[in-house]
């Protein structure tokens, strides 16, 4: 078998085999493949796509590129969540110990953001001394012990999709449907997973742009999780305007601390509860938490009664993180500047552009351009305004925590542009728009 | 300008700017720009094809990505030939000494095969002694004193084409016309010749499989020359069946040189006359030879008369090689073992296959796989069939020059299917299918 006849074939439009697909993993991993074949290649996918039973043969390749994590000595049926990344999405932080509460072990791994905001170990990390950097044992451990563990990779899963990753970002062929899928799936089946709730976000917030493309990355991703055995929720929720208030790192944790003590923003406590549970009810395969509602309201409970919380300082003692900064959020790094953008027109809110609070975040300093960039946890942007509100000039509409003048200019120029005002009332915007079930599909 | 931004574009359809173009050749012809985004490029514009526009800028700068040839200072008009390769195109050979015998100074860089024959510099090192590794000194000073000179590559000529049609080769990328067109026009364009013969061949022994995808090709390679600057005319000629009957590379120096001295098989001499007076006529520019009969009948005296061969031996001594070879050539390097293969059926001959007589070449030894290989100069196949031919069992098809008995079974395999025999008469093969001429375009 020769690299460059794959690449024909796959340039031909015609499916790769089984054969292929492992030849072009194994050999791209050990280094055997040369990046430049394997950049042809991707772009041949990105051109002529990938069927289903070549989709899901890459997304095992890849996940068996390195360590299969075995969580069944620890946990009977393991849960895991992914979003597919939002401007303000600290759900993480609030669903896992919601569902812990509920009896449900959680154990998860998680990323760092790349782009506008952090990912959820940058967030993690603003509480000082949370330990993101675990060992096999020390997760195991605490999964079965605690019944909830949230940190980094222990070891490298999926090695493939790292490096496939990286080339992918250098040769635009990032937004090919069947590579992203497979990218976060073989992640998610080396992680161990039995069920899994994907958050698949669309937006101009979002990677997918249209309703349409989120709903066809979705289905890819629950056929792909079907054919290898796992149970898979897609929920198709909204990116266009921030999710909940809070868009940075340590201000996150502080929106994510006040939901899981019974208050936070109405939007992101709605979208926590209902990503909670449907794992739940994963978890319960149908014999425990068959009534949806009653489910739901027990999570509510569990948000109200502290017992959410619980479970989130249970975990944060646990990874060495100071359990002072959760009783007293002030503690949490915050910004030397903080000044507030104010409605210049009345109306109501027709689009709070998720996109705009982003690059505001970014140009603060909350994200990263490039791997291994440190972020700034204490800047951030509070949003005060959803789509829908009537707002009158002179209204809060934002606070920006900002460490300089000069980011603060450029973050305020973004946000000038974030908030369009209509005259005439606005329809608020739904949080979900569907659910792909890989058990019904 | 970043290259992946330049991926982008050409991914989504956009044609590219001069200014990517430029970009990327410099670049990448440096070293600065990765084969990997190369690579990823190369595979968009398979899949995306480039403009006029793009592919004359395209070739323009690959063309100046090294030396550009002058050849003014020793040649008014030069005039240069292209064959896009073929089985038993030993035409060169002929057309230039003839084309010189015209008083028309002729001075061309060949290159070596890669694939099933030699090309034309290994079927010059059949003669003992001659020297295809000339200085530019030394090309031009033939060229100016003996008004003609074949040799190889002075330097490197357009290193920007040997690098991308490196990179191509093994990254399934080769059969795009813009990119073959602008390979083979960029090492014309810098090797200073005015106006050249393009002899675009289609056929199962050709690169193209149809007419159709040879005159595209030929359109684009004219295009590209007139945009230059350049006068060409493209033929559309056949690679069904061998061009004239040796296929090898000492054997097609026999033949080059029973031509050179009026005889040599018909095809061959009709083919070579057509290239001949085309080169001709384009240096004349419409001022002398303008009645194409009347050179069509100089050129033909001249093979009858000897001066052509006059030139030829001109050449071969003042490159270094054996004239004793030239008026003797049974002295050229020959094989130990030389087989005929008869005909097993009568009739009429349908298919004369080209591709099959290439692969017994080539099983013999006569051509190379990689770049560096050596050639076996005294093996090869005659081919005393051509298309339309009536023939009867036991008449002599193919001699088979061998070196070893392994690569003569080997041969044979390949020639018991090279002839296809039909009960009813069939009509023979034209030679030429077309012409294109950039000043009439």
């Amino acid at each position: 078998m020769r690299a460059v006849d794959i690449i024909q074939n796959k340039r031909d439009g015609q499916p790769l085999s089984a054969e292929e697909i492992h030849f072009f993993i194994e050999n791209y991993t050990k280094g055997d493949l040369p990046d430049y074949q394997a950049a042809a290649l991707l772009m041949a996918i990105y051109w002529r796509g990938m069927d289903r039973q070549e989709t899901v043969t890459l997304t095992q390749a890849m996940a068996h590129s390195g360590k299969m994590m075995d969580l069944s000595g620890v946990i009977d049926y393991a849960v895991d969540k992914h979003s597919s990344g939002g401007v303000g999405d600290k759900t993480t932080l609030v669903v896992l110990p919601l569902v812990a509460s509920m009896g449900v072990p959680v154990a998860k791994m998680s990323g760092r953001g790349l782009g506008f905001s952090g990912g959820t170990l940058d967030k993690l990390e603003s509480i000082a001394g949370y330990n993101v950097n675990l060992t096999d044992e020390q997760f195991l451990d605490l999964a079965g012990k605690n019944g909830i563990v949230l940190s980094g990779q222990t070891g490298e899963l999926a090695p493939a999709d790292g490096k496939i990753y990286a080339l992918r970002d250098v040769t635009a062929t990032v937004p090919s449907k069947p590579l992203i899928a497979s990218s976060i799936m073989s992640k998610k089946l080396a992680s161990g997973a039995n069920g899994m709730v994907l958050d698949v976000k669309w937006g101009n917030g979002a990677f997918m742009n249209t309703l349409e493309d989120a709903r066809e990355l979705a289905e890819i991703m629950v056929k792909i999780g079907a054919d290898d055995g796992r149970d898979v929720i897609a929920l198709l929720s909204d990116m266009n305007q921030p999710l909940g208030q809070a868009v940075g790192n340590a201000i996150e944790v502080v929106e994510a601390i006040d939901t899981l003590n019974g208050d936070g923003p109405a939007d992101f406590r709605a979208h926590c509860l209902e990503v909670a549970r449907y794992m739940v009810q994963l978890a319960g395969q149908g014999e425990k938490w068959t009534d949806a509602n009653a489910v739901h309201q027990q999570l509510e409970a569990h948000l109200d009664n502290g017992q959410a919380m619980d479970k989130f300082r249970l975990m944060v003692a646990a990874q060495g993180g100071d359990l002072k900064m959760i009783d007293d959020p002030s503690l949490l790094p915050s910004a030397k500047i903080r000044e507030d953008i104010l409605a210049t027109e009345s109306g109501y809110a027709e689009q709070v552009i998720a996109l705009e609070v982003a690059y505001a975040a970014n140009a603060l300093g909350a994200g990263r351009e490039k791997k291994g960039d440190p972020v700034d946890h204490a800047v951030g942007v509070m949003v005060y305004v959803n789509v829908g509100d009537q707002i009158s000039a002179g209204d809060r509409l934002f606070t920006i925590h900002a460490n300089s003048e000069a980011q603060l200019a450029e973050a305020k120029a973004y946000l000038s542009q974030a908030v369009k005002v209509a005259s005439s009332p606005v329809e608020p915007l739904p949080l979900f728009y569907g659910v792909i079930d890989s058990r019904t599909l």
